[in-house]
């Protein structure tokens, strides 16, 4: 089987997400990376498409003369990945979907709110594939705690804890040349949100990736520690589900000790689940009443959405960029399938529920200024 | 040195935290318990007390009466301990003070407000020394936590997360007998407080114990998820402190796979640090910028405050009978102390520690009733 | 029920294990220090003696002296605690057992394997008790896991690895004024072993405690790698059991990190237990083929020998202190059955345990002085 | 930069070893699979060939076939990697690097020690470059252990403690049909050692590349625990070091409740360092006398050996495939090297490690037939 032909847009040298990208997309052999426009002047693409083996007319320097030309190509581009900063993912998902160019888009969704309802309707009127690389989804152990909810084995939901801390903007980074913390902390190309949409998002996915619960109401108390900041670092959140569930969000980026200490613990009336991003081949379980259990990636009693998204053979642990990797794996099985008109089911994040990211960071931005009141979803 | 004659009011058979404080008050040997109103009626109470070798002449059924007729002997109780439902608390507290009679109490302080109150006031009032044992401040970890707040090893304070979850009333237990889940979930003998009361409170009182921190206001959302539960069995809280901190905390008995997992996590602008109750001999420090330091109980480089309530060597843990045993032996000293006329610093939670409880559970209530608005405290 | 009254032979001030002693037995109220030879002086002793409260003609300079004293009081002690160095074992304990009075003892039995078998001899010809406190055996997890093997939950057993290291002798501390150093390093009081006698004995009793396996023969490499050190500080000894299971035990005073941990793992044909002394409330138990269980003390599915030595609910840690009060326990209801002639079923340590071990130390002595050559049992 | 193409010995459907080393290949995009003898017939290699999209004409049944045509193709394999059984290691990397192909072999180096030998030969009159896959030395925390040893922050080195249990032959899984089992347990493929060749090798090679010890004398005691397998199951090993260090080395296939639990735990004069496979981005140091640190790929402080070994921030985990594509990237970082005829410093093990390996497990294997006497190495 072919390789699936992938182009870029960002992702150029000082990037770190887009590195991560072409990781990903090369672990299982199902992609090639063909094209980019990975920097926003012609020149410094072609610096960086060189270091990565690309042909020079190949490398863009915009990513609409990319698409346009990319689309009249024979062997043009078949999915493009858009790893940039949040406020690109818009105007550039539009120009691929409008030509037919499936896109596995980096999260958030967008900046605004406006440009994510935007960004659905071009996916819903484009025949090419949306993918959101809400990439925790992909771990195996996700997986089997999602299944193991929607088994019922954990029961009606009651309490979701969720929490996603950092350290690594404790200081002023953003003051001190560090470009990751420059647009993470900059209005015009985060959004609205700082913490709250760089990975407080992430761990509002997780939690509704898992629960398969849907967000009632919440009340978010989101706070700039550090002095000038202009975005959020601390995110407090209350959540009330519909049908009953409560649960609390935490994310922060000043929390000294903390890596990505992404945490999910959810428990219903039957049992609880526990799963730390950073020790991802381990899921806790417990059968109310009985001994805790500790299930690990493709081992002993492994659920079939574990088994299926693991490589190896328990105990030899697989991380973050295999998680990704299996977004891009089936990433790979829908587009493959578009090619026959086919749409499979499968459990990638659509941009439905990159819109539904959106108006959480919304709702959060809003809850906040209104001194953490309620605000309905 | 000859050990100081303590008295009990509840505690009888069928209790459990009178067993623990009898444990507490022999470990250093500086206590022993010659009296009892064990139970509320005097056939029970001189059971209770011949089992545990207590004189049957001062085994009494009702505390006033003890109190009274011990007051009057040669060799009467120095100080009791009041281990009984939280409603009998202040009737009994007030008793032996105002007879001089020193009060080491179990938490939280009263049923009600005013009734907290009125015990502050008694305590005032009374020349004997008032000791509420919220336990946990007694773990050696804990107090190394707190001198390196105090030392500024933490900078200023930003974010406090502190939680206590169980999972013993997941299934509706009141309904089965067990008389520990029956007088938690009656209004008329917890108070208005379930979960926020029993252990809520507990874990406010740490995080205030550990950062120094006094609170503003709060949010609360109060939950009882177990149907026809009278009392909250969720507790979900949003702080602002003083001076610009913010934190959340989450009790809960209704988390399966939670024992007693108390935690506390602190971060400040210098650092972080991460202490378990059920892991109590680790703290993790972490500077910020460098690696994370697991420090242990009476260890390499422990704190005095460490090392002096320690009792063996690093390696052999010390637990929560020991945190326990620690406040009863500063209250052994506060005693002594007072023989002389003598009133020493302590860290000892005190009758206001008490009422600063009542009132937390107090707004936490009166938030939720308000759809989680937030109250200064 | 009257306390049991309890002499003490060593444990004075600057002692170490002796004030353990004294905390496990008061921990469940069953026995009253009454008097004592606390050390080699009769000034020191009386000094000692009168920090604890004895009378100060009930403490001695010479346990020979106590024990003709005590055994002629009408309320002499009945039982009596040697907590002295390894060498002192043998003649204090002939003293009391001699006269009928009870013995507790430290471990190892004694210093030479010729006092060994002098010291069962008294003990068998004696009517007393003599009860080893090899403490580590009264730890609820580890009669949980002794019962679990016993019932055949693992299965015929296969590989037991056990490890005790610790890093408090990693620089010459002997030469430092340490008094706890300079007697485990000294060969005529601690005997020919080191490191394996003060700590190795501990690690081979708990491997047959649980495992209830007796050892066929041994293979020993004994090291002193601290410069003039006169014991060994580091032994890796192969084992082989009757019946063919296998083993590997490492105990060591120079391995930086490790402040007393105690480890058993141990795998049959249906399972494997791992129990670690740092975090005793724990157990881990694999059936094979299933995920791995976190057993706890007290908790879901506790054995009811692990509930009977547990005092308080699951999540409250109890440590080496209630460990050690569990032989205490224990011995006070040998010692109360004795007083009516009955000898109950226990699993108290015993004279013949304390001989093993001493049979342990001298074939890993003779077996490193060979060469590592095997040695039969 | 083009990718160097590569072939394959091995590696069919139903293999294991072959799908990561393909994988790890992938990762950095600096190889390219293009030929290979996947299985030993030309048929079932045609066949696993077509689902990883190799052309057909460049899949063999022979090794011997296809070193003699690719090396006379222009754009035929520049490096093979061999992922065979053991006992074809040595005639197929013969074949190769005695037509100038770069061989990347999987461990241990042969079945014998007689073909080990005579593959150093071949390698050292090979211009090719011969590099064996001890992937766990490409873990970025043991390439940071590795440094920290060498730069002489533990000190003389003293005890070095390794094991690698697993749980997977238990039972009897040869005679199921396991194909991974079969050859495992099989002399004829395997070699003399079963557990000891399998992955005991892996431990003793990790211990030697941390700390740079060499090997002076080693007892060891091989058991089949599983009745009629044909080889060990079980291994434990005493180790003495050149210069005085000691070690124990055990390593099972037989211990129910571990996956791949490689330890390595490495004590000297001046601190210790503990790193778990499993948990492979940590690294605990303790200096000797203060807190226990935990290290982190990638993390606070790491050195540039751990740094340069790194994909992605710390707190998002790499795993087992990472470290193995650090072997391959550091292969194609000398395969480049060397088409300019430089030979670049590495880490990369070696025919000589290989050699070293295939010379441990003939000494545990001699040791353990004469009663595990000491074997000079």
């Amino acid at each position: 089987m072919k390789p699936i032909r992938l182009g870029m847009v960002g992702g150029g040298n000082d990037a770190f997400i887009g590195g991560v990208h072409r990781i990903a997309s090369r672990i299982d052999g199902r992609f090639e990376l063909v094209a980019g426009a990975l920097s926003s002047t012609a020149e410094k693409s072609k610096a960086s498409g060189a270091a990565l083996g690309l042909d020079e007319d190949r490398c863009y320097g915009d990513f609409t003369e990319m698409a346009k030309r990319e689309a009249r190509l024979k062997n043009g581009v078949e999915a493009v990945a858009i790893v940039t900063p949040n406020h690109v993912h818009y105007p550039a998902a539009r120009e691929f979907l409008k030509r037919g160019i499936h896109v596995i888009c980096d999260k958030p969704l967008t900046s605004t709110l406006a440009d994510a309802k935007k960004l659905v309707a071009a996916a819903e009127k484009s025949d090419a594939q949306f993918i959101l690389t809400h990439n925790y989804t992909g771990y195996p152990m996700v997986r089997q705690a999602r299944a193991m909810v929607a088994e019922g084995l954990i029961g009606k939901m009651r309490v979701v804890q969720v929490e996603y801390p950092q350290d690594w903007l404790t200081d002023p980074m953003e003051g001190e040349g560090l470009k990751q913390a420059e647009w993470r902390t900059d209005p015009a190309r985060s959004g609205a949100g700082g913490c709250v949409g760089d990975i407080g998002t992430h761990a509002y996915n997780l939690a509704g990736f898992v629960t398969g619960l849907k967000l009632e109401s919440l009340a978010a108390d989101l706070t700039s520690f550090v002095e000038g900041r202009r975005l959020d670092d601390n995110v407090h959140v209350m959540l009330r589900y519909q049908g009953g569930a409560k649960g609390m969000l935490w994310s922060s980026q000043v929390a000294p000790g903390n890596e990505n200490a992404l945490k999910l613990r959810v428990y219903g009336e039957k049992g609880g689940l526990e799963w730390s991003q950073e020790d991802p081949n381990y899921l806790w379980f417990t059968p109310h009443g009985e001994p805790k259990r500790l299930l690990t990636r493709n081992g002993a009693g492994a659920h079939e959405a574990n088994q299926s998204t693991s490589r190896v053979p328990p105990g030899h642990p697989e991380g973050y960029l295999e998680g990704f990797a299996n977004i891009y794996n089936e990433a790979a099985d829908v587009i493959v399938a578009a090619r026959d008109g086919a749409a499979p089911d499968h459990l990638l994040p659509t941009v439905h529920d990159g819109l539904d990211g959106v108006v959480f960071i919304d709702a959060c931005v809003r809850s906040s200024a209104r001194n953490a009141a309620w605000v309905k979803i």
